[in-house]
């Protein structure tokens, strides 16, 4: 349950901040025997993906993810595979409110008060089906729930909704400027949307599904809404699923991860390259000594990065990428495709001989051949640095 | 303009019908620079889907497609390189109302003098970017236009759908159950609907989008809401592309075409094959006469179906499959992926022997070794039949 890992732009945003994410939908418009939210996306189950999403926010302390009874063994093994760090299972509810309602009640007083959790000032309810969420609009909605109590995520509308009469014709159509589709992430002041669900009646509780109604109804709190981007839709139907698929393998490919040690040359090569890379792909650049295990990087390779480039000075150069290796077999990658190593070797030194090169470069050939079997792909690359 | 190809479950539907397909969207939400109307799916652009969805149909007249002056000329050519029918091309306006009274103008008398068509009883609205019509939900807003004046597509509300007050927060949110997705396709009596356009204010004609609500406003006509099915949805973003893409894979995979002669006993063995194959995959069934043009075949070739089974007798076997072939290769089907073509050979006689049977097979052999460099991968089976 301890916060983990380091997201390198942390906003200044309150403390402390929860998060619930309700994962007890049954998936019916999907047409599969799977709940959606179970659904692998390249070999991983699509709630995974909300979870690390919400994971790697240094500064969101627990994630409540509310499941169906017979689910919780399925959410336990997800947990433990891809190694989710504060996590806690909760039961849901026969309906979305009362899902959201049982995962509140853990930072309630006289509560579970086996796990009892710090009540966060401000708590963030996510769909598991929505994976793509970014830092960047979770903070936009803590600030503004912080200010007004209440805040969620809109885009515009996509089609014209209409109301129809009882025989089943069109009553009216509404004009589509003056109304949005109310999306997630959405935000809370804790005390406000417990307050809501303790007030509200059985029959929000069974048949309503919108969070920031139930925060205007009994607590006369007026969300503020903030535009969100294209990427935070819901996963709903099949074609959902297939288009989470692409987004994913496109995401794959246009990563990459610079490595440094801490040594100065190499860690300002590791610059120059995150510098000249970065309009073409999107760039993460650690600098670590390879020798701690760097949770940083545990979190880059949990974010399912499958190319890396590392830099490092020809002394030690082996003994690092070795322990690279070592950390990719045991993080939660699933190795379904080939994960991309390109070794960049620094000779420092003034004097290195020509034979010398070719040893090394040798080495590098035997090491890449076994690593392949890992479906690990090396390529070497030895510069003489001056 | 002559109406060719023939769908065999054509339904009762009213006559004349045509269909106007705006196709004259920015694609901005798209974020590319080629509207998403455009944008090839599977080597093909996006429109062409949504024309031949119409164009399949027999009881569909004509299809006008209304296109932005700037596209004209791509338009043309996707008609002829995927061998459209029955269409014709429509200069847009600079919004959707108004392209699509472009597009219902080529029917009304004095105008257009020069390719003026017959006015239809019925026209059909459908977005180029919907690739996925089936006839069914056509035919029932035709015959729900023919009864009530206008029809038109609705689903389900993913999302909740909320009205924003001045200050950018929550005035209220919708009863999810109360309201409908207006999409597409819609059906208007066309003296009705022209006569809305005919009507209806410069401001509805450059804000609005709904012709369901112009209908209603201008004519009085209520229409008649007809619950669709989850594909009638419109490609929108970057990620609906992905989704479009992954389904015709999909349905290329799932789809095989059966072909016999009309020859009583080898149409019989390829009604069984349809009976026996129809729970686990799509399939046509067609028995012609290879020697002609057959224009359903060629629906089914621009249908992109990339499976078929040939059914022949013997005798004509290695003659019949060259037809077939060079049909395959005439038609539009882009050969990205390989065509499969597997060849029943029936031997009806009583008396083959087992030389003669083998020499059958080599020659297939070497037929298929011939035609796999044009990416048709032939199986073939001799089958002794009484």
């Amino acid at each position: 349950m301890e916060p983990s890992g380091g997201s390198r732009d942390a906003r200044p945003a309150v403390t402390p901040v929860a998060a619930v994410l309700p994962a007890g939908g049954s998936g019916e418009r999907l047409g599969g025997a799977t709940p959606k939210q179970f659904c692998a996306v390249q070999g991983r189950p699509l709630v995974s993906y909300a979870v690390r999403a919400m994971e790697r926010i240094s500064w969101i302390s627990d994630i409540i993810v509310v499941v169906s009874p017979e689910n919780i063994e399925t959410m336990k093994s997800i947990i433990e595979k891809y190694g989710h760090k504060r996590v806690m299972i909760v039961k849901g509810g026969i309906t979305r409110h009362r899902s959201i309602f049982n995962g509140l009640k853990v930072f309630a007083k006289n509560e579970f008060s086996n796990h009892l959790l710090q009540k966060p000032e401000v708590v963030i309810i996510h769909d598991a089906v929505r994976p793509f969420v970014e830092e960047d609009i979770l903070s936009k909605v803590v600030m503004a729930a912080k200010e007004h109590g209440a805040a969620g995520a809109i885009r515009p509308l996509v089609s014209t909704v209409i109301a129809s009469a009882a025989d089943g014709c069109l009553d009216h159509s509404l004009e589509r400027a003056r109304y949005r589709a109310s999306e997630m992430p959405q935000a809370f002041l804790f005390d406000t949307i417990y307050e809501a669900y303790q007030q509200c009646t059985d029959y929000d509780l069974d048949y309503g599904t919108e969070c920031l109604h139930l925060a205007l109804k009994y607590c006369n709190t007026s969300a503020k809404l903030v535009e969100g981007t294209a990427d935070l839709w819901k996963v709903t139907y099949k074609r959902d699923l297939y288009a989470a698929e692409s987004i994913i393998k496109d995401n794959l490919s246009q990563q990459v991860c610079v490595i440094t040690n801490v040594k100065e040359a190499v860690a300002q090569v590791g610059f120059l390259l995150h510098e000249s890379l970065k309009s073409q792909i999107k760039v993460e650049a650690v600098s670590i000594s390879l020798s701690k295990n760097d949770s940083h990087l545990q979190n880059i390779f949990s974010g399912q990065c499958y190319n890396f480039i590392c830099v490092n000075d020809r002394k030690y150069a082996i003994q690092e990428t070795q322990q690279l290796v070592d950390m990719l077999e045991k993080s939660s990658i699933p190795l379904l495709y080939p994960v991309v190593l390109i070794l960049v070797h620094l000779d420092i030194s003034e004097n290195i001989s020509f034979s010398i090169g070719m040893e090394e470069l040798t080495r590098i050939k035997k090491f890449a051949r076994e690593v392949k079997k890992k479906n690990i792909l090396v390529y070497g690359l030895l510069i003489q640095y001056k």
